[in-house]
């Protein structure tokens, strides 16, 4: 069911409110990760509060605990839930976004406050501000939708639950404690969801986002002598602990991308044809990549390789070496203690537990055989699930119509190489279908400098969700 | 020629002023490589030439240029040379010493103030203080030869030249410039030379050094990205700058100490049965490195193999890579610019041009063999040549007899696994005979907190000293 034309009509009337109501959201610098900013994220909270009321919401403002911010301890964000409608004819839909953003600093290199919402004087339509993409323009894309309603008299399609966090940018914490609290109380009787913080691959097609890869990090640590040593003075006589973790990290994965411990290739699920025609329908050309990575340095140079290396294969970077020296200079020094970097990008079916199994027994066995009298440890210092959704259930369905009503294109089905973990706690707490249904662009810059949304991504980003409701609401479950 | 028994005993009669001495010269805080001490460095200069002109010593204070300190350009310390003696019937003897120390603050760790020179209450002897052993009471020790002969009206046996500089612990700058320029004028009719200013390799056992390893000091440069890139976002479709350098990395030495580079190990000079049998003799016990490092991690649990490796074969230690995450926790970047460092201590016949000839070339095909689009750059930053003197030369054999005479001991032939760049410089450009003559022990922490020489050591170096001169004066040069 196509959008009610009211609705559309009244989004295209009211875009300079929706940019006075975005200004507004950007000027309260709801910095979650600094302490100087706590009044300001309970200002943003605050805000959303009254706009989600006055647009006749039913809205609490939840604690969820205390955390400790640069050593002080002080009150966790709430969580602001929200909802609209209560008709056990409708299906339910719950939405996820986040109130707080990421530190900005005019001399960091603004071209503009960043906590004034700012058009470019060029006239391109970019919005320029702090959370205008990552996640305030979003959020408020979902209440541009309520007071259209609200204002043209018109129900909504569905009923609508509504959560919002102010602690995303700093790790959410205790987010998922409350939604395991609240299962079966404020998330019950929900059918899908839908979540907004993500953006398209391009900066031209839409697309929906169906899967997430999830990363395990570890450490190899090597000990060897208890001291650091001049090497002119013990070079050639004792076992260097830098050698050893050399040795290791260099059997971990090739030059050219290919994981060589044991066992990882073999948990990746198979490709089925589905997958497959749904990487090679996007919209993607190398010089975009090459483009974003400054150089023809990509290891293959067919799009859907590119594409599935970056969505749906393992990845294994190596970061980095603590302990070892890392300074501009020379320095003669044999670190006595080292401690190797890297982490796996996991995709299905490579599960935390599954791949730690396989790369301490691999790291360990291929420690013993460097005959070194040093000691090696391995572990992981965290994990993330992998994620994936039916990009075939009806909430996607839904999305796909509410795109090409609202673009007049057929969307991307994509998948994130990194991780947001809030989506995994939502989707295995409350046994849901997740839809990722990006708003800006991927050249808007989230946590970057000179972070920005395009107005027509706002509007039509407003629009988007308001189809996707109408849509969602006519839709067969099967 | 054993030592005037006059003199000897002039020495043991003179054991506190010889100690006050030292103290004197201990106050002055001549920290070459800090601004706030040039004065003190200046001042101890004078200190010497005053004791060497109230000795009869023909003394001058030479100029050798400017160097930038901390941004602000001023004097080197001066060179500080002095003759006793010209007769053309006697050998002439040059010793080198530095009059200039490391850092030293209180707050490092010193159990006593470190320009205070202080004797252990507990009576063992030791005597702690900034520059007593390094390189303060070697020098002493000729000026306390120099005294006792003078006091006891003997004339020296041979003549002596004496070169003391205030720049050696931050670069002996211009140095190497004043020996070419001073080549034929004052150090000509030199026979041969005493560097004093290492020490025992244990704490028993007197030594006698005749060789340093060289280095050259190399960095790998591996680019890639124009940026830093986000390993979920680009991890598995990019070649990483960090998997090829560490892949190089692991090319160059095994975990066992062997250098993989070909070319290298085959230039190790042969070892001869003279080399061999002085390695055997070294008192070393396997317990005294393990003491060293903290722990059994030594490749060979053989003492010879243990000292060749420190002493007379390369070594390649791997010693950090800049431009990679070095901090503790975990950041998940992809570094676009890294450069690992890694050293090659260098033994006869290696020459820092014939090593990196090999070094390039390999670690260049070894990267063409990664089907990386990445860049790679090789190239040392620093080289200097190994040294190796004549252990059987007439000056070593008079430091042989001088060490029998005064400790009852036959003296180790050792080689330092570091670098002495200054005995390079008098060895190549006067083209002599070098002895490396250490009056220390292996313990006495030069460069460290709680440096301290034993007073046996400061006396019987005196001894040693005196000694050595006699012993050289008789010894035939064949």
């Amino acid at each position: 069911m196509a959008a009610n034309p009211q609705f559309l009509k009244y989004v295209d009337d009211h875009q300079d409110d929706y940019i006075k109501r975005l200004s507004d959201a950007v000027a309260i610098a709801s910095v979650s990760g600094n302490l100087s900013y706590v009044k300001d994220v309970e200002a943003m909270g605050e805000y959303l509060v009254q706009q989600l009321t006055a647009l006749g919401a039913t809205v609490e403002k939840r604690g969820i605990g205390k955390h400790t911010l640069e050593g002080k301890e002080v009150d966790l964000p709430p969580v602001i839930i929200g909802q609209v409608g209560n008709d056990p004819k409708k299906k339910t839909l719950l939405v996820y976004g986040h109130y707080d953003v990421q530190p900005a600093l005019k001399e960091d290199g603004w071209l503009y406050p960043p906590f004034e919402l700012t058009p470019d004087p060029k006239g391109s339509g970019k919005l320029y501000g702090r959370g205008a993409t990552d996640d305030k323009g979003p959020v408020l894309g979902w209440i541009n939708v309520l007071e259209a309603h609200k204002n043209l008299g018109i129900e909504l399609p569905v009923n609508l639950k509504m959560c919002f966090e102010g602690m995303e940018e700093n790790g959410s914490v205790n987010l998922d404690k409350f939604i395991e609290s609240e299962k079966d109380k404020f998330f019950s009787g929900v059918d899908c969801m839908c979540i907004s913080d993500n953006y398209w691959l391009d900066t031209k097609t839409p697309c929906l986002t169906y899967g997430l890869r999830g990363i395990n990090y570890y450490e190899i640590k090597i000990n060897g002598p208890d001291r650091d040593l001049h090497s002119g003075v013990f070079g050639g006589t004792v076992h260097e602990p830098m050698t050893d973790l050399i040795a290791l990290m260099s059997k971990l994965v090739t030059p050219t991308g290919e994981i060589l411990i044991p066992g990882v290739k073999e948990m990746i699920a198979p490709l089925t044809d589905d997958e497959k025609a749904k990487f090679e329908a996007i919209h993607f050309s190398m010089s975009d990549i090459h483009g974003a990575v400054g150089g023809d340095v990509t290891i293959s140079n067919d799009t859907v390789k590119t594409l599935m290396g970056r969505m749906r294969n393992p990845s294994l970077s190596l970061h980095g070496i603590e302990g070892a020296f890392s300074a501009p200079g020379s320095k003669t020094v044999i670190p006595c203690q080292v401690k190797g970097k890297f982490s796996i990008r996991l995709v299905p079916n490579l599960t935390v537990a599954g791949v730690t199994e396989h790369v301490v027994k691999y790291v360990k066995e291929e420690f013993a055989k460097l005959g070194s009298k040093n000691t090696c440890d391995v572990y992981l210092t965290h994990g993330g699930e992998p994620w994936i959704a039916d990009p075939n259930h009806y909430s996607y369905r839904a999305a796909h119509k509410a795109t090409e009503a609202v673009y007049g294109q057929t969307p991307d089905y994509t998948r994130e190489g990194g991780s947001i973990p809030v989506t995994l706690d939502f989707a295995n707490i409350l046994n849901l279908n997740v839809l990722l249904l990006p708003v800006g662009r991927g050249d808007d810059g989230a946590h970057s400098t000179n972070e920005k949304i395009d107005t027509s991504n706002y509007i039509n980003g407003t629009k988007l969700l308001g189809s996707y409701m109408y849509e969602l609401a006519a839709i067969s479950k099967d």
